[in-house]
């Protein structure tokens, strides 16, 4: 965790967010008897042509198209979501707030299929892998970022719509440096070299800049120790940016200038956060935006940038700690990361209902994190069937934040604090034992293990790993002209290899990855010896960039 | 599917009528350039037709229709498969047979959505409120069959069409008095109430007989303990039926004298085992016919007697035992299931593509069972990344058998016994300890969860509890008219609840359970004083229908 001082905050206990719409079930509508024959006349006489669509391009689809017209493309990913995220975040939601069954994540609307995960070197992959496999459309090895098996540096599809004049963007929830948004924009054989992934963002290497807006946490990676940062170098690339020409965001008062959008110089570097930004549970909405907040101000300011442009924009949007609360086991911290997610999803649908420029959204997920599953067998007895949203509701601070909250602990009586202020108020739980009061107190600086499984217990969520799993993920698609939304039907839905979403990103742009491949040959992406102490780190399970430490 | 017939003969000669097959990746195809080119300009000319049927009949779809013309509806239920079942059954065969990532099972090839699974009373349901959910299109309480939250009998989908001139099929690999075909052929409080349900399957209720083939194991229902049937009377049911005009048949050699179909007198009830069949994994071929032959069987008789009517069939086929090896936490059992149910899918579809009475398969699951995850840390180090299939390729039997070959093992050397017969023969495990060795012999009547826990730890797969999960199951769909197939996507594609694909079934069929409701509303449903006996069995976790003992 080391030198992240400076991202010191209070973070106090938030209001949950509110519900979504309640989406008519197609069982329940109403429509009138003349209305429905009306509809079905209407559908006899049109099927014979849905039947030359669907089945010559929908269930053998092969054509394929290039460019033509202005396009947006906005790719979201939802890190470490697998199926079961979804059965318990809509779950979760319909208990907390009394809503029907049919009541739905904005997502579940948009369902069209499901990818598989692997990567060149495992059955299981790591976020880095996944986010190339999205990317450059091709498989690599756990750790690669946007380099292919060999580590050679390959084109993204960022950098391919950045050099036919798109604007491009990248809006994440973790540090802008971490795997998924690197794989976007930068060039690495492994994941932890951040430093120079931040150099690669800034347009420091053989392509120049292709990043044109940047919202996200990880100023850690941006500036030395000297200014609180953690860089082996000594490199402010905070100013270095400046100089440059970007403009430049870290705090909330300097966002909030931003006006939403309405109000930004392109090209923005936007690091709200010194490391990841904390959690939704336990943000403090005065010092951190939300993630819609985030992608608020990015549709706004890159759709004003391309307002008179013959391009669109190119805008990756990663729900990025869903996968660190799968890490952490930490049930309570992922259903409202899942929401806040699915909240900003519901912004970009909307947003893009009312865009004039063919626009798509395809959101996925690049793995599943934790093993999560919504049951657990508690004693060796028969399981009952059911599992618990209420401790979920209970909760209302991430064991993240409850763990540094008992480390920093300096008063008198830990014992009463661990029992009031932490299990009882944060976390929801009463009938905790005086063996899980010991239990803390005596780990003292390493209790999150235990009291997120006092949650998961209490909620019956069960989890088989700290680490990622192979379960297929889903994919989600939305476009605002409806032969795109055919297109993504035909390209993505049913189930697909990963890589098959970014080679769908290239086909439907009409780029040539390929041709970017050979600009960056030269590109640097093999660790100097200075940055191999985050190596070691990477390394370490507990290592982290909390907000909090 | 009424006005559309009249396109059929079009869509013939337009040559579409071609199946699915493996779509070549779209990615891959080698169309010229001038055929995509005339497709796109085809593509565009049409797609404005598209905006209006996918936006308004896809995405917001709500007309409803009425049945005209002669239909198959084939109903194909994997009970216990979650999305982490596909994952591990598609990649354990392509590591097996040393098969290329883009190998994948005949079920994802058409997979258009995905289910929601809560029962009336719980998040996590079980597999008689999911049958009930399918078969009469409503939610009920766990346990129910066939019966709605007030206890009424419902009528089924089965029922209803049995009623209009269907015929009707149940083949399943488990008994069939469990809950899954009880669900669609009988109605009982409590799915323990096997005596009851098999005397419904006959048509002893007020409607009469409404099933024309049975293909499954659970003889123990039907006959008393006299004849080594369970019956808590002394009925024996299989002479009742014959003498009612069941041809009946009870073995292999009487399964074979059917011709798999080719000569099979109606009404067929073959109850091909005791208990359950056995696991595919243990199967003995020349005493238990495979799931993929009973279907063979089923769909050629029912093809065959439907041939001069103007009704088709229904037909409900489970892969009952996923849901078993679920239980078990059986990994190796359960690949070797879901692939046999696969296997019996292709069939499936290979044969509704030659027929020409328009035709619906529909597979799904009622839920998931075990908390299956493709991924499991070991110890409390940061897991690796990965799981291992080879462990599952070792595994040569179940443990469900193996556990029966220890406890009936009456040798001088059991120690010798578990270690090369069982677990290095069985279960492909040589890197055991003495301690498990030790174990097992101390645990002879009961060392399943053990020797079966050391396969998963092996293959690195994690289960979190014995019984049901909540996660969203996966919807596939075909048809081999295209405007049904639109229909599958229109109402199942995307996210649903499970009722919804009941309520598509009444839907498509055009008929009306309600109806059925009040035909059958003074069926005997609760249970009698010498059935009770049954639920005390059924509270107990370890017991089931094996064939072993």
């Amino acid at each position: 965790m080391g030198s992240i001082a400076e991202y010191e905050s209070d973070i106090e206990r938030q209001g949950l967010l509110e519900g979504e719409g309640t989406p008519s079930s197609v069982l329940d509508a109403k429509a009138s008897r003349k209305t429905r024959q009306r509809r079905f006349i209407h559908f006899s006489v049109i099927s014979i042509i849905i039947y030359v669509i669907l089945f010559r391009f929908v269930v053998h689809g092969n054509f394929t198209k290039k460019s033509s017209g202005k396009k947006n493309v906005i790719f979201m990913v939802t890190d470490g979501m697998g199926p079961a995220s979804l059965s318990l975040a809509r779950s979760f939601r319909q208990h907390r707030d009394g809503l029907a069954i049919e009541d739905i994540l904005e997502l579940d609307k948009h369902l069209i299929g499901a990818s598989r995960t692997r990567s060149s070197d495992s059955l299981v992959t790591d976020s880095a892998a996944g986010a190339t496999a999205f990317s450059c459309g091709l498989k690599s090895y756990n750790g690669a970022v946007g380099v292919n098996p060999e580590k050679i540096p390959c084109g993204t599809i960022l950098e391919a719509l950045s050099q036919e004049g798109y604007l491009t963007g990248l809006v994440v929830t973790t540090r802008i440096t971490d795997a998924t948004p690197a794989a976007f924009s930068a060039h690495a054989d492994w994941r932890w070299q951040e430093d120079l992934i931040a150099e690669h963002q800034l347009g420091h290497y053989p392509l120049g800049r292709s990043v044109d807006l940047i919202i996200g946490g990880g100023r850690c990676h941006f500036l030395p120790t000297s200014k609180g940062g953690c860089r082996a170098d000594d490199l402010d690339l905070t100013e270095v940016a400046q100089e440059e020409g970007w403009s430049y965001v870290a705090n909330r008062t300097s966002f909030d200038d931003l006006e939403l959008g309405k109000n930004v110089q392109l090209p923005l570097l936007a690091l709200i956060a010194g490391g990841d930004v904390p959690y939704d549970i336990d943000r403090d909405s005065s010092v951190y935006p939300s993630l819609e907040e985030q992608v608020k101000t990015a549709l706004t300011a890159l759709t004003k940038a391309t307002e008179d442009s013959e391009q669109g924009f190119f805008l990756m949007i990663e729900g990025s700690r869903i996968d660190h609360a799968g890490h952490h086991n930490d049930p309570a911290a992922q259903v409202r990361e899942v929401l806040a997610y699915d909240k900003a999803y519901k912004y970009v649908i909307d947003f893009v209902k009312n865009l004039d420029t063919e626009t798509i959204v395809v959101s996925t997920s690049d793995h599943e994190t934790g093993g999560l599953v919504t049951a657990r067998q508690l004693t060796p007895a028969y399981p009952d069937y059911m599992w618990v949203p209420q401790a979920l509701v209970d909760a209302k601070h991430s064991g993240e934040y409850t763990r540094a909250k008992v480390a920093r602990y300096s008063g008198v009586d830990l014992e009463e604090f661990v029992k009031t202020e932490v299990l009882e108020k944060d976390l929801g739980i009463k009938d905790y034992t005086s063996d899980d009061v010991k239990f803390i107190i005596e780990n003292k600086q390493n209790c999150q293990d235990y009291v997120l499984d006092m949650v998961s217990k209490r909620s019956q969520t069960g989890w088989t790993t700290h680490g990622h799993s192979a379960v297929d993920v889903n994919i989600y698609g939305y476009s605002n002209k409806q032969s795109t939304m055919l297109e993504l039907y035909q390209y993505l839905g049913g189930n697909h290899e990963n890589i098959e979403i970014g080679k769908f990103m290239e086909t439907f742009t009409g780029v040539n990855l390929g041709q970017i491949t050979k600009i960056i040959h030269n590109t640097r992406h093999s660790a100097s010896a200075s940055e191999e102490k985050f190596k070691l780190l990477a390394e370490d399970p507990y290592h982290h960039y909390g907000p909090l430490e």
